[in-house]
């Protein structure tokens, strides 16, 4: 969790560091600071592939004018409980969660409401805006579409994004269920973990240029970066036998949501460049829970459930069942005490940005 | 498709044998029309394990009073847009139709509208009700637990069911996208495919009751029938590695959509027995195209998106990509033409029941 070589960092002091650089971008202050604390959640809640790990991709997406510090988004479709934004490259870390504050203050009126996002960038964490719900009794669903990097059923091409999708659901003293998943295989992030450690891709994370497996991290990253075939596969591998099927039809439904609703693009057209990220598609929704339920024996019956889960016996030679979030939970609490881990690599990067900008490096923790 | 050793029978044959056989255990006439549409639609569909083969289920389940061909459902809350229903035991499919087509009503005027049904009973294939949406420019979304076969990432007892997913959307010319995929890698009909054909199953699809890999079919069936411990694993198989974990997070998803909105039963506490079923819960949710855009311009688009999939290049020694629900149709679009297939074994089965029931049994189609 917290490994060795992680520098460790207060979370506010790191949050003000990215509100610095993001100001210093041409953000305007309050935009500036939500996107910092979207991307220093993610290394809260330990998913540290989104968060101050990728500050470099929102600096060089700026300088080369691919994502936008400053927009006009535009709501191109409304109607009393839904709308369609047009963010035209805006940054998509503070204009989602602008998004979905809209989207549950509709909701706690109507029920429901939902709303999808083109023309976005890269927007952090799912989950960060799916659990903006739930302080208000409301089930949030969150979807983001991604650079093609998947590879369908029985395909060699990359066709579709990593593709996540996130539901948060209050309980009443548990922590929330947080589902936030990408619906491939795994991320780029995780090959690229075993690029650098030289280790051999685990048969049925990913298939080569003929859609046949390959074990190769190396050439699979420079195969997807140049487009030149295979990729990742979706959830449950190649074929049918683990039901990769399904993890391609939830990738799809991913585009179909945030793309085909908003007029954005999707599939195969969604590239990264060596250098930046993206155009994406984003969709949010909220659900009242009183649509069904009285939310007091609604939030009880959800701590039976998760507490059955976290109880429950785990396989030899394993501690513990955790429950989708609580992991997540767990390690933002510890983060409370003892800091933010970032790696030194990440913490290098840092430094150079802050360099660049003419900014303050914060203080470490003092290892406890 | 239609394997040699399948007998073959016009569509309607089927439906009105198995109207006469639900009207003969008391099934009211326009109940038991619904229900052997929807039976057969399993079967029409590809997928025969949801289909006729399940007849005998109901039949012994009414025999045995745990489900009941006649019952007064009760709404016990409803607000403009949703509504939650106490089944008291009826059969999940002509009422599963009834709820979907109401809901679909309902988000006629409202955009969106959903439902939880509590204390039902097996419903056949949730694609049939997501389906229903699609005729009426929505998306439709349904889900049901199950008796609980699913093992958690890192435990060892069954914890949730097979809990399927289903989300149909329409399109303009291309057959609709129609995911209904089980969030566990396989149900339990595949496991007993390999019992009966005494065959090792993959490693990667279920756990013995200590957790570790299985691939011992016998043992695993009567283990999860006598609830010892070990069952299913998760789509993304056990561990994190494969995302075992996101499988599990939506097993516990469909449970609380299903169950804790409804007040129902989730969990372990979902049981089969030997000789019928258990008594579950669903959901149904219907979100309307112009929630978002132009119903045209959406169904173009999603032809776009879907025309792109299914020409997308094969892998080696693979001839096609197939889209999430197009392979379903395609085999739809056969059996119009061939009649629906039906084992031998289910054959037998079924003159079994209507010799008991002193039905006549179709005439069997001429293999063309």
């Amino acid at each position: 969790m917290t490994e060795t070589g992680n520098i460790r960092i207060k979370r506010e002091d790191l949050e003000n560091l990215c509100t610095q650089v993001f100001i210093k971008l041409g953000m305007p202050e309050s935009h500036a600071r939500d996107s910092a604390e979207i991307l220093v959640a993610a290394d809260a809640r330990g998913i540290g592939s989104h968060g101050v790990a990728r500050l470099w991709r929102y600096v060089n997406g700026i300088t080369a004018g691919i994502m936008l510090p400053v927009t006009e988004s535009e709501v191109v479709h409304r109607t009393p409980i839904s709308f369609v934004l047009d963010a035209k490259g805006g940054i998509g870390l503070s204009l989602s969660k602008r998004v979905m504050s809209e989207v549950v203050e509709t909701a706690k009126k109507s029920g429901f409401a939902a709303a999808s996002v083109r023309d976005s960038n890269h927007f952090g964490i799912a989950g960060y805006y799916a659990l903006m719900a739930v302080p208000e009794d409301m089930i949030g669903i969150v979807m983001t579409n991604t650079a093609a990097l998947g590879v369908p059923t029985f395909g060699k091409e990359a066709m579709f994004g990593t593709n996540p999708i996130a539901v948060a659901v209050p309980a009443l003293n548990q922590p929330p269920f947080v589902l936030d998943m990408a619906t491939t295989v795994v991320t780029r992030g995780k090959v690229e973990t075993y690029e650098r450690d030289e280790k051999p891709l685990p048969e049925g994370w990913a298939v080569n240029t003929e859609g046949l497996d390959t074990q190769d991290a190396e050439s699979l990253l420079k195969d997807m970066l140049y487009q030149a075939g295979g990729g990742i596969l979706p959830l449950g591998g190649r074929g049918e036998t683990f039901g990769g099927h399904k993890g391609f039809g939830l990738g799809v439904l991913v585009d179909i949501l945030t793309a085909v609703t908003s007029g954005g693009t999707f599939g195969k057209t969604v590239k990264d460049s060596a250098e930046t990220s993206a155009r994406v598609c984003h969709f949010f929704a909220a659900i009242k829970i009183d649509l069904f339920r009285k939310p007091e024996e609604f939030l009880a019956a959800m701590d039976v459930l998760l507490t059955e889960l976290r109880d429950a016996e785990p396989a030899t030679g394993q501690e513990r069942v955790y429950y989708a979030g609580l992991k997540e939970f767990e390690h933002e609490q510890l983060c409370e005490r003892v800091g933010i881990p970032v790696p030194e690599k990440v913490w290098d990067r840092l430094a150079g940005i802050a360099d660049d900008l003419q900014l303050t490096m914060p203080a470490q923790m003092e290892k406890g």
